[in-house]
């Protein structure tokens, strides 16, 4: 099997330090590595596979030779995505930069992998929250057609970077301890509260999170007339975003056949037994690839309506594991571009 | 004006230190004051306005002579109310022992304040999810009739009482120092956690605390017409239950007409301006009266919707004060036994 040259644009943020993670355990055929980041982080020693490597500031030069370039986030896609796609690379965004051009696929490997084989140079990696979600809603929009669905989130605080991990420790410490608390990751405290407001404010008041949930859910499905509504809020979590979801479907489908859609589809884990407590948790959801299912309950308030309640980790296949089964993909379809 | 004579029963838990202190605050004519427990609580100093009192295990004689008798939750009222009703008292029942009886009130004072009138010596406090829900539901409803709702909640651990708080304490404590963790009040670790799991699993596997939301938001609407579709989850905050409510009326109502209704009617108090980033938190909302909205918006996925996110401090509106502010209505209307 060839290795293929990859660089990593982000690689001392969180999500960059869980892409390495992922690309170890999956055995991903990296043949030469180079990571990249912003000055700030430029000098700093980061580990792979037992070896160090010296990030590097990134350059437009930084991607030549490069086969597989992940972005983990930010505006360095924006800036340089471009300059690797000139120079032979595909690259795989996990920024919003370029996930609704209509020329850049937007792929979750459990539900549209044939989506990678129109890239242009570049796929983009969907929002976390909308990942999750759209694992958990791809089977049962198979089985019974989803008109209409209604979300709640609850995001751990990782989905903000390291800085927001550091920043909920500090201050639940200062809490405990009555100590003085200044945000700085986050608009207020997060340390016992819920921040209903996930990046920017936009049209009709909704946030760009919340936007995000409607519009990218509706190109990975492929159906714009999916009717979509979100809430979205931080919670004191480190890591996992659960999510509550209210499916209004064409045809009716039980909570037993719901419960056996999802016990075949990819990627999922279904954990749903009331009796003996068993329920998605970020607390056993944490570092785990799977998208876990559960609270599968009928909602009888119309005449086709489902209740699930979903939780994963959202670096993990919220951003990571997704962006590298993207790239195993490409490997797959053979659809790097060919040196 | 007259004085009464109070009993609190489950003086020594988190609603019934909650009670003692709203009592206080809204100078409520209190004048004899009787403070009764278990018998694990017996013997207990409790102040009220600088005096303290001593526990007592409650008797059926507890209630001797007296005029209003606060259950503070629990099974107590069920076992004790009827000997307090008969002994001329009215009772105001925090428990759900009674909220579904149709021969007991379910009374919001800013909803559905006559309902007081029709008693039989017992009044049922409702749900602490409902009561924050129905507040901001109910003028809505008057102004464009609800036809389903769909909620998401985001629940205190102080629902589950002082034990509650010290675990979430005590947990949190030795998730930072990496100590051990032994769940006693909540099922599983609530630090850092979320659990889709509050009151015990019922029928089609939804938790008693979603059927409350069902029952009685229709029952103190007097409108069981109302869909209602419900999630409940307990988040690793202190205090102050938050909901993501969405709504679906018969009337087109938007946002701004929305925002008017809620800024003229009892018991809400706005907060809803993204671009200042107000909207409702649990920091900010706790040790309040008031429900709290914002995130005020229409919800396109359907003609007539409306997203709505709530937070409110269910020991107080969400327990106590709504239970005094019932005992208010019955001397307002003068509905207290004769003796």
């Amino acid at each position: 099997m060839s290795e293929f040259k990859v660089v990593l644009v982000g690689a001392s943020g969180a999500v960059g330090h869980e892409i390495l993670k992922v690309l170890d355990e999956r055995n991903f055929p990296v043949g030469d590595l180079k990571l990249c980041a912003t000055s700030r982080s430029a000098g700093k020693e980061i580990a792979y596979r037992g070896k160090y490597y010296s990030v590097e500031e990134t350059t437009p030069d930084s991607f030549n030779g490069a086969d597989i370039v992940f972005f983990a986030g930010g505006a360095a896609s924006k800036e340089f995505g471009p300059a690797a796609v000139e120079r032979g690379a595909v690259i795989i965004d996990n920024s919003s930069n370029f996930r609704m051009d209509p020329e850049v696929p937007l792929v979750v490997p459990e539900v549209n992998p044939e989506d990678v084989k129109w890239h242009k140079g570049i796929i983009a990696n969907p929002n976390c929250s909308t990942i999750i979600a759209v694992v958990a809603l791809k089977p049962i929009h198979d089985a019974a057609k989803i008109k209409r669905i209604v979300v709640s989130t609850y995001q751990a605080v990782s989905g903000a970077g390291a800085e927001a991990i550091e920043e909920l420790t500090v201050q639940t410490k200062a809490v405990l301890e009555q100590g003085k608390i200044t945000p700085e990751v986050f608009p207020y405290q997060i340390a016992f509260n819920l921040i209903p407001h996930i990046d920017v404010f936009m049209d009709l008041d909704y946030t760009k999170e919340e936007w995000k949930m409607v519009k990218e859910n509706q190109k990975i499905l492929h159906d714009d007339s999916i009717a979509i509504t979100a809430t979205t809020v931080r919670v004191p979590v480190y890591r996992s975003h659960s999510e509550s979801i209210n499916i209004e479907t064409e045809r009716k489908i039980t909570a037993l056949e719901a419960r056996q859609v999802f016990e075949k589809s990819p990627g999922i884990v279904v954990v749903d037994d009331p009796a003996a407590k068993k329920y998605p948790m970020p607390l056993f959801s944490s570092d785990q690839d799977e998208v876990f299912v559960g609270r599968i309950r009928e909602d009888n308030s119309i005449p086709n309506g489902l209740n699930i309640w979903v939780a994963a980790d959202q670096l993990r296949k919220g951003a990571a594991t997704n962006a590298i089964q993207i790239a195993e993909l490409l490997i797959k379809y053979d659809c790097l571009k060919k040196k």
